[in-house]
């Protein structure tokens, strides 16, 4: 394997999105990541119809570039197998809500007890203390409490909005991966592992922060009026689609004019500096969408591209993943998968040239590396394996 | 200054959002970041009129725990001084469009003869090379191309809608910021340093991927009418508000049954199974909002925790940030800026053990390092420092 995190491995606990996202980028990176499951499988195996043999979509496209070991951590013996796995062990991962992985008998003590220098990562939905701790979450509750669901309101009955993309669990899986990447360098420099705790509530709300909690941010002088859900956003309509264009600087103003063909406006006292354009937003974007929608997406597109304004054609899953751009990026694959026949993945979004990070390995089957792993790893044969197998601690699979 | 990456120095040359926010990432970590500012400074520093000597509310939350150096690069002795930093630097990130820090004189080959074993950081909005490449580029253009808006789609007119979070240029600073991570551990392990290039159009197709590209995964087999537009969400209006309610396996929905005193829904034929409630989730979803809407959030939410359903309050953002569990993980902290005064800030979501990452210094004015740094990085005097800022190659913030 190729990658900047080769020779580092993850022992993967985690279930569902957010930390199975967080590994599979660590293993895209060259990790070796043993996804441990129980004997049941990740519930995201089965969650949608759509793959054959415990791999739907949303499971292979959240753990390619990993092993699975099929392991039940119920049983004393499964439980060993693990722990004698950790002192070859980097980074364990686990997102387990808080206080279940101590009564499992893999708490940090115990864990650090095998491997000193471990990185320990615990992933939690609302934190690990406070009144929230021990509920049950996916990630609507996160777009709720963090007030995401909030700012996506409709303009116009102000009923409160879901984004309908987990951003939320996916997001926390990204800000996780930097968390351990980052702990795995402080541990190359200091010899020391750690603890991470990240919460999805936190890693929301601090992503919102910038931009979008600018009316919080100075004390005594909070601004509640969210001027965000009162305008339309910068889509407009054309004769065949929608397209959008956004305009900033004075540059892009007077290059959008001529692009629009109206000089007139130049010359409008509402849209003189960028503060009347910006404090006479409504009539600007009225006046824009009235005039994209005498013509085609096409028509406007090139009009716009040739005076530099920035726009883009609105573009449908469909579109998108066939657009000229994503292809000339090299960013859609398309591979066998030994189950599932011929899959389409993205490769990892940032491209390393000395240390080239990619779809390592195909999404296992469960338990697919279950004898291997033992063997390898822990020096069991035949007989040892097919005990374990028969007595219900681990399952090997066999493709049919 | 305390944190993972303590002992590492960023050039940071990057403005706006997704080059800033990497940056901002890294300097709570520890690492000493210097952002290096045209004389005019940074757009974002007076992007919104909320704030005080081009210190928006924006700018506060995307360029804290980092030392302003203003310095025109234009300026061959600007140049210079730049350059003169690159020997000490471990990281140079750049977003400017491609081919432009080529044409400045800080290509990859000039910056790496300076520092053999630098981490080199390009971020695009398109690509490097592809039709598109050279086109001007906000947010809302990758979320019109990643296929984000027409997932964000009115149910009921069809118009694809933004989401009102800039998503895809935030999201590409924490991809960025575990990309340039994962390349200082390869070169603690290897000596050397590399060049990473990512586009935020990659970074949020990627992203999209796991479950909102499902229908596009399996060749052969697309899908491509999406199932997610037709439904209402899982956001519920009560007496006094609303409130999200999520049931997914059999026990949950059990435990909704009895929370919403339904004990018929559990003889439904349409609701028995996971199957079964899924194909008829739109009669599930307005049985379940008929119900909630005859009471208040408080009690049922209290009900549902009660019976460990999946629930939480639609929060604004004012009561986000004063909600109990966010305030029981001591999330949002209130801080002196010495220039604008009280602010709030989220900390760092992710909390390391060993190596607190936490805010390190507060954003700071336009050149407020400047001295600071080339007085004790190049060793400059009193007398060159006055004959370079009356020349008008670096701006030395003097404070009013």
């Amino acid at each position: 394997m190729t990658g900047p995190l080769n020779g580092i491995r993850v022992l993967d606990l985690t279930s569902m999105i957010s930390g199975p996202i967080a590994t599979m980028m660590l293993g895209d990176q060259g990790a070796d990541v043993i996804k441990v499951e129980p004997l049941t499988g990740d519930l995201v195996r089965g969650l949608r119809a759509d793959g054959a043999g415990g791999l739907s979509a949303m499971f292979i496209s959240s753990n390619r570039s990993k092993r699975s070991l099929a392991l039940n951590l119920k049983d004393p013996e499964g439980l060993e197998l693990l722990k004698r796995l950790i002192p070859t062990t980097d980074v364990l991962v686990q997102n387990f809500r808080p206080g279940a992985i101590e009564r499992m008998g893999l708490g940090e003590d115990t864990v650090r007890a095998l491997r000193r220098d471990i990185v320990y990562v615990s992933i939690s939905g609302y934190g690990e203390t406070g009144p929230y701790a021990h509920k049950r979450v996916y990630d609507p509750m996160i777009q709720a409490l963090s007030g995401l669901t909030s700012i996506q309101a409709d303009a116009a009955t102000g009923r409160p909005k879901m984004v309908r993309v987990i951003v939320p669990d996916k997001l926390t899986a990204v800000t996780a991966a930097q968390a351990i990447t980052a702990a795995l360098f402080a541990r190359e420099r200091t010899g020391k592992g750690q603890h991470i705790k990240l919460a999805m509530l936190d890693t929301m709300v601090a992503f919102l922060w910038p931009e979008a909690m600018t009316g919080y941010t100075f004390v005594g002088r909070e601004v509640h009026t969210s001027r965000s859900q009162l305008t339309q956003d910068l889509i407009y309509e054309t004769v065949d689609g929608y397209i959008t264009v956004g305009a900033v600087s004075d540059t892009e103003w007077k290059a959008l004019c001529r692009a629009l063909d109206k000089s007139e406006w130049l010359e409008d006292e509402r849209f003189k500096t960028l503060g009347d354009r910006s404090r006479n937003i409504k009539d600007r974007l009225d006046l824009t969408a009235d005039t994209l929608k005498g013509n085609t997406s096409e028509y406007w597109l090139a009009r716009l591209d040739a005076e530099s304004v920035p726009c883009a054609p609105v573009l449908s899953r469909a579109e998108a993943i066939e657009h000229e751009q994503i292809r000339a990026n090299e960013l859609i694959r398309e591979l066998e998968h030994p189950v599932v026949g011929t899959i389409r993945q993205p490769r990892p979004a940032a491209r390393f040239d000395e240390t080239p990070s990619d779809i390592q390995r195909h999404a296992p089957s469960l338990g697919e590396h279950t004898e291997e792993i033992l063997r390898q790893e822990l020096n069991l044969d035949s007989d040892e394996i097919e005990k374990l197998r028969s007595g219900g601690t681990i399952l090997v699979w066999e493709r049919l």
